[in-house]
């Protein structure tokens, strides 16, 4: 039981040199990596770029505590940084200081409830995200985080809350465009765009081994960091109105608990949950992919309690909520990181740099920041998704495309609760007019097929209608009145079986309505009978006095069914014995 | 198209003589029956008596125009009423005009919402209500309805929106019980339950002949508000502080449309949206149960639009919601009613009694109209259930255990509302975790079974997981898992095969999962095959490029899956041919 809360007992048991080495080597570049991302995400929070940092330390050594995946790394990511901006903006703070404080409690709320998601094996809460739903939320969150992030390319004021009022802010701003901003950010994201698209294929053409080319290429924003930096200083483009990150408080944050109200977490409460579940989806979906590409397992419920942990950790430590994020737990991966060691050394790194490094940032440009999100969120968005989705499914297109409507339109949060509200009905929807067919037996053998698209025997005082769906409350009232149909149409039958090979369960409703129905055809003198009902459905009709008052029988096979029946209905009736037409 | 809103148009071909005499005796007797109920609805829902029988007219015509169900009277009922009292209690209105108004308003919308379900064909939304929730609101309501009526017969003041609060009402006025009142109350109920119990059976041991005896019966309860007006009046119980109905406006009520009030119609509109759906489904089980027993057929959908006609009828002739009512319509049909023209009679006799009868029920006390309310909603109540449903499963009683006690202590709106998001919530929960089974090939047949339930035939090589569920976002991720499982625990194995006589359809998510799981074997070089496989959702996958990339076949049938792959297998491993195991 201890064992199962702290995975650590078990990896550190054969943790060696080897996997040492190549944890280190994994930590230093990943460390590289995050640095500008940490502080980009920040901004986008809406909060002072050394949070970022912060939320980049602690996390990772409470993560490596209770975390199953051997490859994710754990920090601020863009689409919780974009919610975590929505949640808190909301509530009109006015000071920094406040927003901080909100911030660092929507990481602890966030935390409390992953942890209790995972005691309470929560996790399935994530399957309501359906996958159009997920897909056309980060979908739509790419596209907006890209937008917000335009004001700092362009260098003008220009807040929104939707995709409309920021590209209205932006249109009214196009007169003050200050152009040294926009020159910086049109680098930066070129040459990120460069970097990504053709800096690996240029150095393997200079012959440089295809790991290190690998790494290089994902570290290549460093190069573009420099650069900026450099320029920023030289060309003393701050005084010439350069919004840079400025001045970051050196040395590590005080840990302390974060302070409790009532109305504060009252008001985050939502937030926080819907912060907890879109971050545990898209940690897990990127742990299991890695960890499959190994023939590792994770526990999904391990993982709340692990990116539990880590939100508690950001939220003492002065940070706002993490997750594991896919580009970050990728690059983990391909340097090489055997277990979640890497982690560990990773927020070392952190820590060093935000202890020593930070006078050398002074002079990056937000711009830079900026670019560097776009470029980074762009890559989430899948428009294409769409296409597929649209092929595949109506309804499942439906979905996706209310989800990313109402994210752009209205914001996240709305986004993500329609696009599961919708999910959900569209589903309960397809189940409430399942498919029913009348069968008859395919001559030779022993197997029923629809009437209407095979040639098949049937019997006319013998009517079969096979249901291809569980039978519950939303399709109760559909199945009786189907029966009724048809038992007005054909009011010569004397036998009426239902065949049930695809019935999962019958819940109470289903239960009334076959009572209705068997009520119903014991007046017009029909027999009502049932087949290939299942073993646990069947378990449960006992526990009812259904089968007592059935009419009829209750068939394994409709084949048995159809053989009883029919020499029922030609015993009845001798003197017809010999006529045609059956 | 236009017969089929004015069914009218259908049944007045056959109107004859015989059909006309039947319709006037039935409603002569729904009219007895109706104008003590109509008032004591009216007092239910905390208008004056009056309201009661304006909607006891013009919405039975409506009715009659647009309604299918030859046996439906329409008009106030117990539930719809105290659900009207909710509705309108909340609103904290001053004056009886205002409480008035907010009534017809709130019928007027109702009637609306009635109308656009019915032309939108959106009778299913009534599906949402599963049999456990609806069965546990109504008991629920019975009880609070019941609980309510009391201070009527102890004849203090005693209100309360919940089941606790009015009992702490009443015992806090246990010192101050009007003897009066409760000795004519207790009398009422008294005379009404034996009436119910013991009238029938003593007319019939008279030689009253059957259908008179059940008729006078029904009509019993008239006996018992003669017997209290006399009394009240002869023993001049008025002045000694007996609470009467009083004077009553005599006439018709004036028609108008319902002032228009932005505000009022929006605080009603989720009210006005239970209101309908409660109302409907209460009404349209009633119809259905009636129709059975003639073998006539209602249409649903076009009793939404005359249900909507008569509330827009009640509305403008200043009445409240209105719906079918089971105790009314049981007697309507028992009295022999054979067209809706019965109902049309009815409200021209309550016209009539409107116009000149209510002088005579100065006298009747209110503590009768309480007791004819607590013994008709008495019948309701329906404790059993749940014992029924504890029974047949868990998770139907637990949807019904909520709906009665949050119905009993936070009231019908958030009863109804929590009860069908539990049924849901359930319902999904059921299908995340769908049963699946390993199977093998029962020897001698073409049939495959359970291997941890039956003697079957498998091959190490060949794992056949058959599942017993539609595949969806609900239960994605959970058949992933299962599969990966399987395959870490088998290593040995070189096929596997999904067998999907159960799966009614596979959603994009679903999709999703099969191509990661196809991804993942395909690594670890086994095959991924699927069998059974139903027509519409082959057609579906045929449209996603699944299909394509399977690394293994789709076969028609689990025998022809297991007579290829165990050839395949056995042509590849020749020199193993001759060990046992087999």
């Amino acid at each position: 039981m201890f064992k199962h809360y702290f995975p650590i007992l078990e990896w550190r048991k054969t943790y060696d040199r080897t996997a040492f080495s190549s944890d280190l080597v994994a930590a230093l570049i990943v460390t590289i990596m995050l640095i500008p991302q940490s502080l980009a995400y920040a901004l986008l929070a809406g909060l002072p770029a050394e949070v970022g940092l912060y939320a980049s330390i602690l996390p990772l050594l409470a993560y490596t505590l209770f975390g199953t995946s051997r490859a994710l790394s754990v920090g601020p990511v863009a689409v919780v940084s974009l919610m975590t901006a929505a949640a808190i903006g909301s509530l009109g703070l006015a000071s920094t200081e406040q927003y901080i404080a909100a911030a660092v409690a929507l990481a602890f709320i966030s935390g409390l409830m992953l942890i209790l998601m995972g005691i309470f094996r929560l996790g399935l809460l994530a399957n309501f995200l359906s996958h159009p739903v997920i897909s056309g939320f980060i979908t739509a969150a790419g596209i907006i985080i890209a937008a917000s992030q335009l004001k700092h390319i362009f260098g003008v004021q220009a807040e929104g809350h939707n995709i409309v009022e920021i590209f209205t802010a932006l249109i009214q701003r196009w007169d003050v465009i200050h152009y040294p901003t926009l020159g910086l950010g049109a680098f930066a994201i070129t040459m990120l765009f460069w970097l990504r698209k053709s800096f690996k294929a240029l150095l393997l053409r200079l012959n440089v081994g295809q790991t290190l080319a690998e790494i290089m290429a994902k570290t290549g924003p460093v190069l573009v960091i420099i650069i900026t930096v450099t320029v920023t200083w030289a060309a003393q483009l701050v005084p010439a109105g350069v919004s840079v990150v400025g001045d970051i408080p050196r040395g590590l944050p005080a840990l302390a608990l974060p302070e409790f109200s009532m109305q504060l977490w009252q008001q985050l409460l939502g937030s926080a949950l819907l912060i907890s579940i879109i971050g545990f989806v898209e940690s897990v979906s990127v742990a299991q992919t890695l960890a499959a590409k190994k023939r590792q397992r994770i526990s999904p419920n391990q993982e709340l309690i692990g990116l539990g942990a880590a939100n508690i950790a950001s939220s003492v430590s002065g940070g706002f909520p993490v997750t594991g994020g896919f580009s970050r737990s990728v690059v983990n991966f391909d340097a090489g990181a055997k277990t979640p060691a890497a982690g560990a050394y990773t927020a070392v790194g952190i820590a060093l740099a935000t202890m020593f490094l930070t006078p050398l940032i002074y002079f990056l440009p937000k711009a830079t920041l900026a670019a560097t999100i776009i470029v980074a969120v762009l890559s989430l968005v899948d428009l294409g998704a769409l296409k597929r989705t649209w092929k595949y499914s109506r309804s499942d297109f439906s979905a996706m495309l209310v989800t990313i409507l109402l994210t752009l339109l209205y914001g996240v949060e709305l986004g993500i609760i329609f696009g599961v509200s919708l999910s959900v009905l569209l589903y309960l929807y397809r189940t409430s007019m399942p498919h029913s067919a009348e069968v008859g037996l395919v001559a030779g053998t022993e197997h029923f097929r629809n009437i209407d698209r095979h040639k098949v025997q049937t019997d006319d005082k013998i009517l079969t209608l096979r249901i291809d769906e569980s039978l519950y409350f939303i399709n109760a009232r559909y199945l009786q009145d189907r029966v009724y149909d048809l038992i007005a149409k054909n009011p010569q039958i004397e036998h009426f079986v239902l065949m049930c090979p695809a019935v999962n369960f019958i819940d109470a409703s289903a239960l009334e309505s076959l009572e209705a129905i068997n009520a119903l055809l014991k007046d017009s003198a029909v027999k009502f009978h049932l087949s290939e009902v299942k073993g646990p459905v069947m378990d449960r009709l006992q526990r009812s006095h259904f089968i007592e008052q059935l009419s009829g029988e209750v068939f394994l096979s409709q084949y048995d069914a159809w053989q009883q029946l029919k020499s029922e209905v030609a015993d009845s009736k001798p003197r017809c014995s010999g006529t045609l037409g059956r």
